[in-house]
């Protein structure tokens, strides 16, 4: 295995790690989270959540300058959130990341809101095809994980809207 | 243990796996589902399915006659989806079931459907408040399940709408 690969493994690792303090801060924020949920546009996000009232938050981690430097595109999030955070380890040079999002420090334990992202505004069909979209993906998600013949046929990827 | 206790905890698990068979079949179907979600009036559906139109299929289990005796109260949940449908082992006696329902024989590793269910007319703004709720029952029942911290928070259950 080449150095580079270790670095991809630990850099995966600590990705994991980061999404799990992320999660939880969201979930303690009362906001139901989901992770990898794929966008209409193809687009992956790390972390969707949505509120009682039916907003989203997207976050996107990033945990080396790597990683944010590879991906210059986040605006791309933005038509499909009413907040939009960038999430990265308490090491991260904070300085690199664009002051317009959110910010958020995670470890694999938990996550603070450093600057708090500015509400965007949603068109009201995409919100609704996104409701939808993160239901299905956290459903059938959740019936891979306690079925596993759900889970062996690969049915927590069900049609996209 | 009387024979009553016994007998209770016999349904629990012939629910269970009816339950799932019927899980199996809708998402064969492409549509996704949670099990026990309550809903804004306080009852509790046994399986619910959001299909990729953001229809709701609800989807009563009953595995013997006195369960069915227990429940009348079945079209409370018919301004709550698209579909309804009564699940039953196939040993169970169809003939007292309503005929205004849908119905669907099930055991533990499939079912199908026998009398398909009328569309329903959901209300607007009550389709909407469900897809959330839905949505974020899924969501923080995946989050209990792969984040023990937040099982053991019991932070599956998320403040309602």
């Amino acid at each position: 295995m080449t150095g580079t690969e270790l670095d991809d493994i630990a850099a995966a690792d600590k990705t994991r790690l980061v999404t799990r303090g992320v999660c939880r801060l969201l979930t303690q924020m009362d906001q139901a989270c989901v992770t990898e949920l794929r966008l209409k546009t193809g687009r992956r996000v790390d972390v969707i959540s949505l509120n009682s009232k039916g907003k989203f938050t997207i976050v996107e981690v990033k945990v080396s300058v790597a990683d944010f430097r590879g991906d210059r595109k986040w605006q791309e999030y933005l038509p499909f959130c009413d907040a939009f955070y960038f999430a990265v380890p308490v090491d991260f040079p904070q300085e690199i990341l664009p002051e317009e999002a959110g910010l958020i420090t995670a470890d694999a334990y938990g996550a603070a809101i450093l600057n708090p992202a500015a509400e965007g505004d949603m068109n009201g069909s995409r919100r609704k095809a996104l409701t939808i979209r993160f239901a299905r993906h956290a459903a059938s998600r959740l019936g891979a994980v306690t079925d596993e013949v759900l889970g062996a046929a690969g049915k927590e990827f069900l049609t996209d809207i």
